[in-house]
């Protein structure tokens, strides 16, 4: 495996200049970019369902979605009438920089004021890959046990955000949400945690509040920059 | 990224050879290995220590798992009086053959009949790595969505056996057990299914008759080829 290392080195400092080339690029256009990052089957796509839901044909939102194969979730993704866009990755268990750049082209003169990315389903490998976005936001469902924070570190070390989801089924599991809540914060003790289910809809209204609270620091921040 | 792919093959095919090795000595040694794979979790120690417990002390069985970081897997299934080594990986998204070898030198003068290796938790990286096994087994909970054969093909297109975990949970979520099988029968026409619930214990007979007759096929070849 030392052959890889350097390779590996190579792609990310590639993928870092691409991001940052991204960064720039949503900062001139007015776009809060966040990459939502879990394992497969966290309920990503239920979450951005009822996210898309709650805006109004006004907002200026899209979605990138990535998977390995079918264009599944973006079909889900589109019945809101935003921009949605599918990245079918093939083999590759993550997205990258220049996927996420290709998939901007076509929407070069789309205002986008705030650009949801679904990452593939791999709770490993795309926590090493900056898309130039604002804040990582890592989804852990209920049913995943709560040792994953420690188990995957990296993930929740890099996330704003740890979104708790599906806790309408915590009277079925075992899972105890203070033990994962505190193992959260041994990685990453400044990680900000919000619980929802998006059965019942109980604490999506404190993810809305979390997003406009995000949406209104950038936009400060960008016109203190003169953006 | 098209650097990476030549160092891929490279080494892909290097765990290739080492894979061919650790399966000959699994013949030598009259060793059935399992190599077991999932989305975090999915239930794959969970399904270890009820596999586990059912074992009786003659049992010639050893675990060897994999995570990122902690060794709380193997503390796991130590409690039940075999054999078991976690392989912690670091970044790593899965295991390979070498680390397998390494794992096994301390073990080679204990025999052991029944291998089981839990991979690291992703359902995308580990299907592409050959560790010797008899048989790849893919675990996927009834919470993760009846959709993941179709997005995740090549894990199920490579398994021998699904395993559908947590059915207990079915009545709490929107999961169609039909469209799951069907999903993973469309990528895998002769992938085996087996439908359990560690919780309730159902379907646990199933899996452990599963076991046995690989047992006694794999016992029969070794008798045949005069191993």
């Amino acid at each position: 495996m030392t052959t890889v290392v350097p390779v590996e080195k190579k792609v990310l400092s590639e993928n870092q200049r691409i991001a940052e080339e991204l960064r720039q690029g949503y900062a001139k256009r007015g776009t809060l970019c966040l990459n939502i990052i879990s394992s497969p089957g966290s309920g990503k796509t239920t979450l951005l369902e009822n996210t898309l839901a709650g805006f109004s044909k006004q907002d200026k939102v899209a979605v990138l979605t990535g998977d390995l194969q079918t264009e599944n979730d973006a079909r889900r993704l589109a019945r809101y009438g935003f921009p949605v866009q599918q990245i079918v990755t093939g083999t590759v268990c993550h997205l990258d920089g220049r996927m996420i750049e290709r998939a901007l082209q076509p929407w070069s003169s789309t205002e986008i004021h705030l650009l949801f990315i679904e990452n593939v389903g791999n709770l490993v490998c795309p926590s090493s890959y900056d898309l130039g976005e604002e804040a990582k936001i890592v989804v852990l469902s209920v049913t995943e046990g709560e040792d994953k924070p420690l188990k995957y570190p990296s993930i929740f070390s890099k996330a704003a955000l740890m979104i708790l989801t599906k806790i309408d089924l915590l009277p079925y599991v075992p899972f105890s949400l203070e033990q994962a809540k505190a193992n959260a914060r041994q990685v990453h003790p400044g990680i900000e945690i919000i619980e929802v289910s998006c059965l019942t809809g109980e604490g999506l209204d404190r993810w809305q509040q979390w997003l406009a609270h995000r949406r209104a620091t950038a936009g400060q921040r960008m016109a203190c920059a003169g953006i």
